[in-house]
């Protein structure tokens, strides 16, 4: 039946490869405790800097995941 | 006392009859497992369309519940 | 002559019935001392939850209306 | 073949019955020369005053539709 | 190691004496159920009003904290 | 009853103190002619500088308040 | 005493010739009821076309004028 | 009868002269291919500078015009 | 001669590989039909998940080319 | 070659004739000290108003320039 | 004479007692090598918590002062 | 110590290769001139279209350093 319910949550991921990769992290990690995740949004980009280079990527995205019914 | 404390969730309804619905449909099934839901605000009004006609409206709110103490 | 000037005031409305209904009830409040309403323009949804349903919809409305010479 | 890709119009359906009524406009309109409709993403509700009274809910929508490869 | 993953949640903090207490005490609410609370950041500043005085500051922040590995 | 209506208005109140007291001052000031106000919400935080000091701090609020019916 | 506390209230001007002058038409309106005005915002710049030609410029602006003691 | 339909596109129109004829410059040439045009509100103001002189006003408007039903 | 005019669009591009790509591709496919393609701003990051797996990347691009004089 | 950088800085201009002059003054201005100016956004168009009519425009512009390589 | 131009900055200031203070932290230190700073306006209000407590508050304002002629 | 100010400051970078390519020229650059830079925020992500097809990603982000005490 069509008429799911949906809950948006929040994570950010790092990495010291890429912003996709921090993405792709963030999605690993949240996998482990949540099922039926079906969407994300990109929501913030930023990264730390140490001695004048890019030290990590740090990217938020807004997960959304089916509620059981 | 009244220093409360509350968390706000983000809940993405679904229905096929009307965007209030969809609301209805994501605080109902939000009332399952939470208590003390105080009020919700709507953070987006989307929609699946198939074949030219609306298939579901799917809306998306921001609900507060006070935490227990 | 078209070189009208408009006032624009924020009215919330509320409503159990339904989210348009909450418009309708901010408009009609506002027409019983405003004259000249033009255009309405919606700017905030949101409502009271009570023992886990929708007790009351409250939905901001931007009203303009033009003033007198 | 899932890589498609979409485009996005924007689309102000207009009705005196109601704001869910006024998207169900627009998106009629669209689909008589429109294919491939996917969803849609309401991206302002505002409406004309007539007499104190609301003469037309005009609602924009965001409608996206996938381009033939 | 370095690649952490955190989760974003926010919450509303109330206060009768400032806007700063009303952060404090929502970071302490949060406290008693969450470890490695990392950074939070303002989203939202709005009190309630009695008698025409300020009864409560109701301050809502978005707090950062790293998931376990 | 329960089907109110709110009017919002925006002000911006000053204070060489602190900008909890700007708020304060905005509200106090409010209070002279404006009955049943409800809630406020701080919309923009801004203030002068002299001499390389804050000379006042400026704190616009958004205030509610029911119509009487 | 410069504890000052302001009202902001939202014009919109029309003008057939610029949209500056559309800006100075909406603070003429208000300088006949309201005294002790002192900056002004830009919010909105809009207008109504007619024949493929602009017909007014509509631009909204945003009022602060000071509130006596 | 009043149940219309608008699309609403987007133009960027230059000009060397002033930023409001850059205005005109967009909804000129929009005009000679489209019809019913009704309103635009701009959206994004824009130049280019050449040896520290604006070379260019860049202005982006929305259009909205009535599709024929 | 230099008063251009530009009309803007918005495509969404997928991809199963990365972000970037999903970019290149709604640009390759927009520049099946379009001539004069000058610029795009990248104005939304989505994605599906499946199986806890980023499916497709989907990003949204504005993208803006010269109109003929 | 091409792959340049740049910085973006914010200026306001100020003018008692216009908008457009304001924006004119800020660029003349910042070309006293910047080289290799590039475009510039408006960001933000207030101004000051005296006795009931505008003293001063003051145009926010974000502008960009090249940095030497 | 009153065209003044101004640059508009950003500081990020912190402190362990008080938001209000990282603003004072912030101007403080900027008015050690800036001269006729003329106003601020609060951008961001964030923090770092460190074992379930605020450790510091760190507050951005943009600032803006009078280029010399 | 810990009550440190930080500047923050817009660059933008580009590349012929790839958005992350982008932002590490923008911080490479920066790093010439600017010391204990801390952290960067994404905050626009364009690009230039040579005969359909990507020239160069555009990428400005803000830039946060300590700035010495």
């Amino acid at each position: 039946m069509s008429e799911h319910v949906y809950k948006n949550i929040e994570i950010t991921g790092s990495s010291t490869l890429s912003s996709d990769d921090a993405v792709v992290n963030a999605i690993a990690r949240a996998a482990k405790t949540i099922h039926h995740m079906d969407w994300f949004e990109i929501v913030g980009m930023r990264g730390q800097i140490d001695q004048g280079r890019i030290a990590h990527w740090q990217v938020t995205v807004k997960i959304g995941f089916r509620l059981e019914d």
